[in-house]
């Protein structure tokens, strides 16, 4: 792994304590839940899906996508609830090692931006708790084209205000990242005791919403007629 | 499964006892090899990919992808050599039992076209055959993006001349066949004796080389500079 960015992936930890990076807010059930800059959902400012109802469920079905993985995904959500910070450690040590995916969060001098890094960061973890808790309702589906949106053109380096080597993410590497968020994932699945089968349960459905995942943000790159 | 769809599927089968619709070619090394109409691959009609052999490579980094998958890929070519026909059952079998898959092979009735499907189903062996040979070379990748088209407005139904329900397979789908094209492999690919660990390398190359495969079909949906 490249030094530099492992010391990036630990000073992203260390923002966890920086006052206005992120900070903590009662909700009505008491529970402590730590707000996030940038993230938005359920909020008036994200943008709308244009995917139907129909075509959601259309969708699910070609991924096989059953209510078992709704629940295998809610059991992964416990399974991972304190291993996120080591899981970002894996992703973030593969972009490190990546020049061609460093370049994205680099700025215009070609540095990697660690401000920027960070911000990211604590979205992608935020991203994992979203896609485990599988509530995939229409707030959900409006915030994943939102999410899409900012990886385009249109809105990529707005909600951090950074200036990017990149105006876009290219999308080969949206639904690349299919196959390394799901094989570094299995691991972290198992560590916590759970039966072999349990954990290819938990895997399949991961590697199922990820994979979704990756379909919705694709769609603001497509003509609407051809998505 | 749906009836009609067990059907077709098997009359798919028996094409390959069709004159004129499969037939033996003596090649340069004296094996007879089948010769699938629309099968194109090598030859001047196929369009030229625009992705760059460094574009490539970051792509295969990306996905993970070593020449141990390529290695694993070969084996899994060997171990699938007789079973394409069941595999290309069980994908028939899914694509028959969704009705919202069955409408990209349907005529302007409605009805699905069992030309058409028998006429696809030659060249999904093929692409079965192609993609476990792992000769990811310039003609492949040409290939690859004659294909993406063949998806696209541009190009669907051209090569069977069928008229189809749909001008178009909506880009989501060819991205959401990762997850059935990957998750129904498995078992064939564990019924030749291997080991565990073996048939886990190959399943995660076929993984890697599926998702490879859906990234450069998805290729000309997208605008050039977002891809």
């Amino acid at each position: 792994m490249n030094t530099r960015f492992r010391l990036l992936a630990l000073s992203a930890v260390s923002a966890l304590l920086l006052p206005g990076a992120v900070f903590s807010q009662a909700t009505d059930d008491g529970k402590a839940r730590r707000a996030i800059p940038g993230y938005t959902m359920g909020t008036p400012v994200v943008a709308r899906s244009p995917i139907t109802d129909a075509e959601f469920e259309a969708l699910k079905k070609t991924l096989l996508f059953t209510n078992e993985d709704v629940q295998a995904l809610r059991m992964a959500a416990r399974v991972l609830d304190d291993q996120i910070e080591p899981v970002l450690d894996v992703w973030y040590g593969f972009v490190g090692a990546n020049p061609h995916l460093v370049t994205y969060f680099s700025g215009k001098t070609g540095a990697p931006n660690p401000a920027y890094l960070n911000a990211v960061r604590l979205r992608f973890g935020q991203w994992i708790r979203d896609t485990t808790a599988a509530n995939y309702d229409r707030a959900w589906l409006d915030y994943q084209y939102e999410l899409g949106l900012r990886h385009t053109r249109l809105k990529k380096n707005k909600t951090d205000g950074v200036e990017s080597a990149s105006p876009v993410i290219h999308m080969r590497y949206l639904v690349a990242f299919i196959v390394p968020l799901t094989a570094t994932m299995k691991p972290f699945l198992a560590k916590k005791g759970h039966s072999a089968e349990d954990v290819e349960k938990m895997h399949q459905a991961w590697f199922k919403a990820v994979t979704l995942t990756a379909i919705l943000w694709a769609q603001p790159y497509v003509p609407a007629g051809d998505f």
